[in-house]
C-alpha cells in the first residue's frame, strides 16, 4: 500500500481532502455529497446525449509480452466483478468488488487533479489518444516530448481473454465500418447494427480464432442488457514517464473503438492511468476502484450527466459515503464474496427521501383507494347479493386465455404427470375404502368419474385452478354415517344422499351469495399450518402405515424353511388313523410319513419377499424423489438438464421403481385400477332418481346432515384456498373464493345427481401442485442470484391431470404395472415436501437446537426464544387434539367444527402474548436476512394486516397487497 | 445518514480532514499513517503500564425505560460483533461488523476535537465522570451549568441483557471491594481475584436475579482470554445538550467500575458520547465504529501506547487504509456476514516489512539448516548403515511416552470399535480366500493371530501407529502362485514360504539398512492418489459384489408358488411307474398323484427374503453411517453430543442394523469367527520346521520369489505409508519410515517362522483410521470457525484394535449375531469416505460441472482447465490399467511394478505439461480460499519441493517443512 501516484500526492488518508473543492456551483459548498448528488440527478437536463445507459467495464492493463507491449483484459463489470483468472485462462466466478480505502482515496485525488474530458467528439482512438494528450499537455501533468511515446502505447492492440494473439487483423478498424457503428441514435438498434457489422467485418478478414471466440462473445453479449454502452478502463506503467497521468473521457458519442471492448458495444466513457514502473498493484487496484464506480447505480448515472468535474468528486464522496467497510482484522481481503441474494434499491441514494410527516394528510385519500383495492380483491363483502362472486369473475375472465397461454413449458408436463400419479392413487384407495363404507354404492370407478367430472368444472370454471380438488377424511366418515343411517331407516341411500347433496349445494349457493368467503381473514397462519401439518403428517402416516399393511399381508419369514413357525401349516395324515395331524417340523419327514401338506401352507399368504421389496420400493421412490429434487442445485451439468431432472425428479423415481419392481419379478402389490366404464353396483346407474322408495319428508330429513356437511366442506375447501393463495407463492392472477365455492356448489350437485363421492380441495395435493409449478428468475447479469418470481398460474395441468384420470380406465393395462409401496414413496414425499415450507415445523425443529446454532429468522431477532415456544408448544398441542378427533371414527365427524374451535383458540393467544408478539409469530416473515430499513415500515404495514384477523372488520385489501408488494420486492 | 454530530462537522467526506493534524512529533509529517503506527508500536517505552492486554469491548446505549434512563447493552466485541436483539432478548451470532466510512469518518473528527484523556487516575466511576466533565468544560465544550445533569446521566444504572431490572442492589459496589478488584498487578492474576471477588460479593447481597444470569457470565467468561481488560462505549441521546461531547478515555490501572461490565473484568478504556436527540442512529453506529476499532488488533494496541491524541488519529487512519470497501450497489449492509474461516496475520500492519533483497546474503545459512532439518525429518540418505533407523528411533522416541497419554479422547474409543470391526472382517473374509488358495494351509485363525502379532508389534514399535496392517489382494496373489509351485515340486509349502520370508525379511533389513525409504519422494500426488483411489473403487466394488453374491446364493422370488420355475424341483412318482418325474406345476397336484416333491425344492437355496433383508441392512448400514457421520455439522443438540454421534457413526450403524436384522430374524449370512484357538489344518503346529521334506537347496530357489514379494510389500507398505504421512493430516510427532520398514521386516520373519499370512499396510484402513482421529479446534472467541488442528496421534488405538481382534475368538457367541451385508456396508463407507479427501476425485467430478460452476480451486486459477482435465484423463487411464491389471489374477502379480511404471508416467508428464502445471496440480493444494500474499513464496516453496520429485536429489526436508509449515498457518 506504500507506493503513490503522485509525488505531490497527500502521504496520509487525512489529507487526501486537504485541496479544496472547485465547485462552480456556489449553492453547492457546504453541501454534503449526498444531496449535491440528489440536485445532479435531478436537474432536468432534456438532453438526450446525457441519457444513462447500463454501463459494461471492462479493465486492462499494459502487459509485456515478448518484446510487445499489448493491453490485456483482466476484469469485467456487468453488476458484479468478474477477473481474468492469471494461470487458468478462464474468467473467475461473478463476485462482490472488495476494494481498499487506499485506492479508492488514491482514483479521488487522481479524479481531483488529472484531465477530466467531458463530451469529446472523436470517433476513433487516434482522435481520443490525441485530444487526452492536448489536454494533459496543456495541464502541465507531461512533458511535450513524451507525446509520441505515451501516444504509441495508447494505439497498442488489446487482448482479451480466450483469444490468441492477433497477426493478420489490422488492430483498428476501417473508419467506414466505425461509422456503421456508432452513427445509428437507437441504442437498441445501435447495438444490433453493431452486431451485424461485426459478423460483417468476421466474414471479411476474420482469423479463426476470432471464430472461435465467436461463441463466448454472443453469450456475453445475452447477459448485457440491451442499449447498454461500455466503460473502459486502462491502466498501466510505463517506464519513461516521472510521474502517472490520468484522463478521465465522456465521449459525446458512444462508438465502437476498434477491439478496444471484448463485445461489440459502443464505448461511451474512458479511464487512462499510466505511470512510472512499480506502483503495478497500485495501478490495478486503482482500476478496479474506478470500474467498480462506472458500475455503481448512482456513480455511472452521474457520469453521465455530470457538467465539470466537481460533479464527479461529488459521486465519487456519494459512493464513499454509502459504502460497507469490513475491517481488517476480521476479514480476509483475498476473500471473494459471493454476490449476496438481493442487494438494496439504490433509489435512496437517487432522489430526496419525502419527509415522513405528509402522512396524515393522505390519510383520507388512502381511505379511498384502499376500499377500492378491497373491492378488487374480492373478500370484501360487497352488500350486493352475488356481488363477490360477480368481482370474482370480472377479476379472473382477463386472465382466461393467458390461463392457457402460459402453460407452454416442460414444467408442466412434469406437474402434471407427477400429480397424475399423486392423484390417482387416493383416488381409487379412497374408492376401496368407500366401497366398504357405502355397500359398493360407490367405489373406484364412481371415483374416478368424480375426479373426471370435478377436475374438468374446477379446471375450466374456478377462480383457483391451482388447487387440486381429492377427497378426504371427514367426506368419509359423513358417508359412513349417512349409509348406516339409511340401513337402519330402509331408505335408498343414493337418493336420501342426492337430496342432502341438494341441500349442501343451496346452503353453498346461499354462502356464495352472501359473501360469507370473506370470513376467511379469520383463518391466520396458526390455523393454516396447524390443518397443512395435520395432513402433512397423516400423508406420512398413512403413507408408511400402507407399506406395514403390506408386512402383515404377505409376512417375511415365511420361508419354506419356516413352515414349522406356521401354526396354519399342517401335516395331514388321511390314510394314517393312529396319527393326528400336527404342525409341520420338517416337510421332508411328513412327505416320508405319507402324510399331505395342509393347504394353508400354500395359502397367498406365504409369498415371501413382497414384504421386503416394497420396503425398498417404498424407500427407494422416496429418497430417488428427495435427491433428484435437489439436484436443480447441484454444481453438475448444465442449469436446464438439472432443471429438467428436478422437475421430472417423482416422475423418474417411479419409473425407474417400477422397471426395477418388473425385472425383478416378485408379486408386489400392483395398482388396481377398474377396466370397464360402468358404476360399480349393478343396480344403479348413472343417474340417481331423487326419492326411489324414500318417502317425500326425506328430502327435509336431509338438512340437518346437509348443514354439518357444509361446515366441513367449507372448512376444508377454504383453508385450502387460503394456503395456496398465501402471499409467499405470490400470485399474480388473484384468487377467487366466491367462484371457487359457486364451481364447488354446483360440482356437489352433479356428483350427487350422479350418485358420485365428492370432493373438496385437498391441502397437500394442492400444495405438491403450486410446488412444481414455481417460477425462479433466470440470472441478468453474472452473479445476480435467481430471484423467487411466482407460480406457472395456469389451468391447462389441473385439465390434464384430471382429463388423464377420465381415462385412466382405458390405460388399465400399462397402470397395472404400478406397485403400491411405489405411490406410498410419493405420498411420503409429499407429505414431508409440503411440511418443508411451513414456519410451524421450522420452529418445531428450533427447539431442538441450542441458542447459538438457531437459525438467523426475523421473529428470533424480535421475540423472546421462550416466546416463540411457548407459542409453539400451543400450536402442537392443538394439533395433537386435531389428530386424535380426526383418528377415531366416532369423533372424526367434529373434526370441521375443531377447526373452527381452532380459530376461537388462536383469539385467546391474545391474553397470552403481546399483540406485537402475535403480529409476528402469526403472520408471513419475509426471508430471513435482516432488512432494518423496511423494517419499520413493515411492521406498521403488518399492524393492519393483523389487525383485519383479530378485529372484526374484514381485511383491508391494500394493506395486504402493499405487504405482498413488499415481499416481492428484492 | 444525514445527521451531523457537529453544527462545526464538516458537511463532506473531503472535508473531514481538512484540520491540519497537530502532530507534536516533527518527524511524524507527511509520513503515510501506517508508518506512524509502526513507529508508535516499535518504541520501546519499557512501561508495564502500556503494555497491551486483550480486550472485551461492549457497548451501551442510553434508553428510557418507564420514567427513568438507563444505559443497556447493545453490543459486544471479542473478535466479532455479537448484537443484541432488540425484541429477542438473546445475542445475535457473532459476525464481522459492517460499518459505514460515514461514521467511521464522524468517529475520527470526535477524537480530533473532543476531549482526549489518557492514562487518568481514577477506579471508580464517579470519579471518571468528574475528570471527564472537568476536561469537556476546560474545552468550552459544554456549559458549566449543565455539568450536574451530565453527571447524573453518566451514574445512572447499567443493564446487560439476560438480567432484570436492579432494584435493592446498590449502584456501585463498596470502595473497598473496588480496591481488591483492581490493585493486583498481574493481569491474569487480578482477574482470578475480581472473579472470587464477584463471587463474595454475590453470596452477600446477590439478588436471585443476578444469580440466575451467573451461569450465562461464566460461559462468556470462558470464551475472553485471560488477562483481557475491558473497554466500555457509552453513547446516548440527552436533551438539554445542543452539541455533542465526547470523551476518549484510558485509565491508569484498569478498574472493575462497579456493574459497568457484563462480566467482572477491569476496564480499561472508556468512550463516552452523548449529544442531543435525533441523532440515535448516527450514535449508535458510531460506537459501533469505536468499539470496532477497539477490537481491531492494531489500533487496540496503539490505544494502550498513545501518548497523545495525535497517535490515536495516526491509528484510525492506518485502520481506514487497512480496511476493505463493500461498493453499495453490490452489497446489502443489513446483512450480518459469517466470520471468515481465517482472517490473515495483522503482524504486517504492526512492523515495517524487511525488504526483501537480503535473501541472497543467508543463501549459504539456509543451505546448512536445511541439511539438518533433512536429517531431522529422516528422509534423508544418511550414508551410514543403518542410520535412517536411528534417527527415527531418535526422533520418535521422546513421543512414545505421550503416545499413550494422548489416547484418553472419547474418539479414541469410537475409533477402536469402528477400526476393530473394520478390520476383524476383511481379516476373516481373506481367511477364507486364502484357506482356499492353499489348501487350508492358512485360514481365519492364521489371519486373526497374525493380526494380533502383528498389531502388537507395529502398535508398539512401529514409526506410523496411525497406518493399519492389513492383507492385501496383491499378497493373496503371491500366496497362490507359491502353493501352486509347491504342488507341482511336491515341497511342503509352508516350509518354502519360510524361506521367502526370510528372504524378504533380509532383503527389507538391507533396504533398511541403506535408507532405501529416501526414495519415497518419488511417490509424489499422482501415484499416490491413482492408488488410493484404486483401493477405494475395490473397496465399493468388493462390498457391492459381496452383497450381490448373496443374492446369487439366496435368489429371491424362490417362494413356494414358484416352485414350477426351478427346474430342480421335481414331483416324483416312485410308487407310479407310469408317470415320470416331472417338474412340479403345483404341489397340491403332485400330493394328490400320491407323488413325493423331490428334496431339491428344500435346499437352503430356496430361503427367501435374505437378499432383500441383506440389500436393506447394507445400504441401511451405509446410509446411517453418513448420515450420522455428518451430523457433526447439524444444528441440533449441543456440540458435544454431536460430536459423540458423529464419532460414533459407524458403530451406531453396525448396532442397529444388527439389532434390526435380530428382530426380523431371517437367515441373513453373519460373520462367522474361528471359535478354537488352534490351527487350521491340524497336520501343522504354530512354528514352521525350516525344512521338513523340502530339499536344502529349496532356501536358495526362495530367493527370486522374495525379490518379487519384496517389492510388492516395499509398494504397498510406502505408498500407504507417504498418504498417511501427508501434510494436509498436520502430523507433528513425525514420520518414521525407516522404523516402519524395519518392524515389518522382524513381523514378516515372525510370520513366515509361525506360518501366518503376512501383513502390509491397508491404505482404506489407515485413511479411515486417520479420518476417525481427526483434532478440530475449539472455538476461543464466538464466531472463530474451528480449525482443523491435526490428528490425535497415539498409539493406543492400533493396539487396542489388534487386542480386540486377538481375543475375538473368545467373542464368537456375540459376534455370529453380526450380519456380513451391516459390514459390507461399512466397506462402502469407508470406500466412499476415503475417496473424499482426493483432488483426484474432485477433478473427475469437475469434469461434469459446467465451468462457472466449478469451485474456486487454488489449480483450476492458475492451470487452464482444459490441462486440469487432461492430467485427469491420463491418471484416468492409469487408474483403469491398475484396475485391469489387478483383476486377472493372471496379471495381479504385475501389480507393484505397475506402481513403479506409474511413477515412470508421471516423470514422462514432464513433456506434456510445464513445470509450473505440474507443481500446482501434483501438489497439495491449501485450501480453496485465495491466499494472494502468501502465494508468490509458496510457489518459489514448491518450485524445490517438486524439484525433489523430479530431479535424482532426494528431498529437502527443509523446504518440506517450510512448506508444511505454511499449510497449517491460518
Amino acid at each position: 500500500m506504500d507506493p503513490r501516484v503522485d509525488d505531490e500526492a497527500p502521504k496520509d488518508p487525512a489529507a487526501y481532502h486537504k485541496h479544496k473543492l472547485p465547485f462552480d456551483e456556489k449553492d453547492f459548498e457546504g453541501t454534503p455529497p449526498s444531496q449535491r448528488v440528489q440536485f445532479i440527478l435531478g436537474e432536468d437536463n432534456g438532453d438526450e446525449k446525457h441519457e444513462s445507459h447500463p454501463l459494461f467495464s471492462e479493465m486492462e492493463e499494459l502487459v509485456k509480452e515478448g518484446d510487445e507491449l499489448n493491453w490485456k483484459e483482466r476484469a469485467r463489470w456487468i453488476k458484479f466483478e468478474e477477473d481474468v483468472e492469471e494461470g487458468g485462462n478462464r474468467w473467475s466466478k461473478p463476485h462482490v468488488a472488495t476494494l481498499s480505502l487506499h485506492s479508492l482515496f488514491e482514483l479521488r485525488s487522481l479524479i481531483l487533479s488529472g484531465s477530466v474530458i467531458l463530451d469529446m467528439e472523436a470517433i476513433t482512438v487516434e482522435q481520443i489518444a490525441d485530444l487526452v494528450l492536448d489536454n494533459v499537455i496543456n495541464n502541465n501533468c507531461m512533458a511535450v516530448e513524451k507525446r509520441q511515446m505515451v501516444r504509441e502505447i495508447l494505439l497498442k492492440k488489446h487482448r482479451h481473454l480466450q483469444q490468441k494473439k492477433h497477426h493478420g487483423l489490422p488492430f483498428i478498424r476501417s473508419f467506414n465500418e466505425m461509422r456503421n457503428h456508432s452513427t445509428s441514435k437507437k441504442p437498441h438498434r445501435s447495438q444490433k447494427i453493431a452486431k451485424s457489422a461485426s459478423y460483417i467485418s468476421i466474414n471479411c478478414n476474420a482469423s479463426s480464432n476470432e471464430l472461435d471466440t465467436m461463441d463466448t462473445k454472443l453469450s456475453l453479449m445475452k447477459k448485457i442488457p440491451p442499449g447498454s454502452e461500455a466503460s473502459n478502463i486502462l491502466v498501466g506503467e510505463v517506464d519513461f514517464l516521472e510521474k502517472p497521468i490520468s484522463a478521465f473521457v465522456r465521449l459525446n458519442k458512444a462508438s465502437i473503438l476498434g477491439d478496444l471492448t471484448e463485445v461489440p458495444i459502443p464505448t461511451r466513457f474512458l479511464f487512462i492511468l499510466l505511470g512510472p514502473s512499480s506502483h503495478t498493484s497500485s495501478y490495478h487496484e486503482i482500476g478496479r476502484a474506478m470500474a467498480t464506480l462506472m458500475s455503481d447505480e448512482v456513480f455511472h448515472e452521474v457520469a453521465y450527466r455530470a457538467r465539470n468535474r466537481s460533479h464527479l468528486l461529488a459521486a465519487v464522496d456519494e459512493f464513499l459515503d454509502a459504502v460497507t467497510v469490513l475491517p481488517p482484522g476480521e476479514w480476509d481481503p483475498a476473500i471473494r464474496i459471493e454476490p449476496p441474494p438481493a442487494v438494496p434499491s439504490q433509489d435512496t441514494r437517487k432522489r430526496p427521501q419525502p419527509p415522513p410527516q405528509d402522512k396524515q394528510g393522505k390519510g383520507e385519500d388512502e381511505e379511498e383507494v384502499e376500499q377500492k383495492l378491497r373491492e378488487e380483491m374480492g373478500l370484501a363483502r360487497t352488500g350486493v347479493l352475488f356481488g363477490g362472486l360477480v368481482n370474482d369473475v370480472k377479476r379472473k375472465a382477463p386472465w382466461y386465455w393467458s390461463d392457457f397461454k402460459d402453460a407452454f413449458a416442460m414444467q408442466c408436463i412434469a406437474s402434471w404427470i407427477f400429480l397424475y400419479f399423486a392423484c390417482l392413487s387416493p383416488i381409487i384407495t379412497f374408492g376401496g375404502l368407500l366401497a366398504e363404507a357405502t355397500g359398493r354404492n360407490m367405489a373406484a370407478m364412481e371415483s374416478l368419474v368424480s375426479g373426471f367430472v370435478c377436475g374438468m368444472g374446477y379446471g375450466f370454471f374456478s377462480g383457483q385452478p391451482l388447487t387440486i380438488l381429492g377427497s378426504t377424511g371427514p367426506v368419509l366418515v359423513f358417508e359412513t354415517i349417512v349409509y348406516d343411517f339409511c340401513l337402519k331407516t330402509g331408505w335408498d341411500y343414493l337418493s336420501f344422499r342426492f337430496w342432502i347433496g341438494t341441500w349442501i349445494a343451496v346452503i353453498l349457493l346461499i354462502l356464495v351469495a352472501t359473501d360469507a368467503s370473506a370470513f376467511v381473514c379469520y383463518i391466520t397462519r396458526f390455523t393454516e399450518e396447524s390443518f397443512a401439518a395435520l395432513i402433512a403428517f397423516i400423508f406420512i402416516y398413512k403413507a408408511i402405515e400402507n407399506v406395514l399393511a403390506i408386512g402383515n399381508k404377505y409376512p417375511i419369514g415365511s420361508s419354506s424353511k419356516d413352515y414349522s413357525q406356521s401354526s396354519e401349516c399342517l401335516c395331514i395324515f388321511e390314510g394314517n388313523p393312529g396319527l393326528n395331524q400336527t404342525s409341520i417340523a420338517d416337510e421332508a419327514l411328513c412327505l416320508k410319513l405319507n402324510g399331505t401338506i395342509s393347504d394353508s401352507c400354500f395359502t397367498p399368504n406365504a409369498v415371501p419377499d413382497v414384504f421386503l421389496m416394497s420396503v425398498l420400493l417404498f424407500f427407494g421412490t422416496f429418497i430417488i424423489s428427495v435427491q433428484l429434487k435437489e439436484f436443480k442445485n447441484a454444481l453438475f451439468f448444465p442449469s436446464k438438464v438439472r432443471q429438467f431432472i428436478s422437475d421430472f425428479a417423482v416422475i423418474i423415481a417411479i419409473l425407474s421403481m417400477t422397471l426395477l419392481d418388473y425385472k425383478v419379478g416378485i408379486a408386489t402389490p400392483k395398482l388396481e385400477v377398474p377396466h370397464e366404464f360402468k358404476p360399480t353396483l349393478h343396480t344403479r346407474g348413472w343417474f340417481i332418481p331423487p326419492f326411489q322408495h324414500n318417502p317425500v319428508y326425506s328430502a327435509l330429513v336431509a338438512l340437518p346432515p346437509a348443514l354439518l356437511g357444509t361446515i366441513l366442506i367449507f372448512m376444508d375447501q377454504q383453508i385450502t384456498s387460503v394456503i395456496i393463495n398465501r402471499k409467499e407463492f405470490k400470485l399474480k392472477k388473484g384468487c377467487g373464493y366466491h367462484l371457487d365455492l359457486f364451481v364447488l356448489s354446483i360440482l356437489i350437485q352433479i356428483c350427487s345427481f350422479m350418485g358420485l363421492p365428492w370432493f373438496v380441495a385437498a391441502t397437500v395435493l394442492s400444495i405438491n401442485h403450486v410446488n412444481s409449478l414455481k417460477l425462479e428468475s433466470e440470472c441478468a447479469a453474472p452473479g445476480d442470484k435467481p430471484q423467487f418470481l411466482g407460480v406457472r398460474e395456469q389451468r391447462v395441468t389441473h385439465i390434464l391431470i384430471f382429463l388423464s384420470i377420465g381415462l385412466s380406465v382405458f390405460l388399465t393395462p400399462t397402470l397395472g404395472h404400478i406397485p403400491m409401496p411405489v405411490l406410498f414413496g410419493v405420498f411420503l414425499y409429499m407429505g414431508v415436501a409440503s411440511l418443508k415450507g411451513l414456519q410451524f415445523f421450522d420452529r418445531m425443529l428450533i427447539m431442538f437446537m441450542p441458542a447459538k446454532y438457531q437459525p438467523d429468522y426475523m421473529y428470533l431477532r424480535q421475540v423472546p426464544v421462550k416466546k416463540v415456544h411457548l407459542f409453539t408448544i400451543i400450536q402442537v398441542t392443538c394439533l395433537a387434539c386435531l389428530w386424535v378427533i380426526k383418528s377415531f371414527s366416532q369423533t372424526s365427524i367434529l373434526f370441521p367444527l375443531m377447526l373452527v374451535v381452532m380459530i376461537g383458540i388462536r383469539k385467546s393467544l391474545d391474553c397470552v402474548f403481546t399483540q406485537r408478539e402475535l403480529k409476528i409469530l402469526d403472520d408471513v416473515m419475509p426471508d430471513m436476512i435482516n432488512r432494518r430499513r423496511v423494517e419499520t415500515e413493515r411492521v406498521g404495514c403488518w399492524q393492519k394486516f393483523v389487525n383485519c384477523f383479530l378485529g372484526p372488520k374484514p381485511i383491508k385489501e391494500k394493506e395486504y397487497l402493499k405487504c405482498s408488494q413488499m415481499a416481492k420486492e428484492p
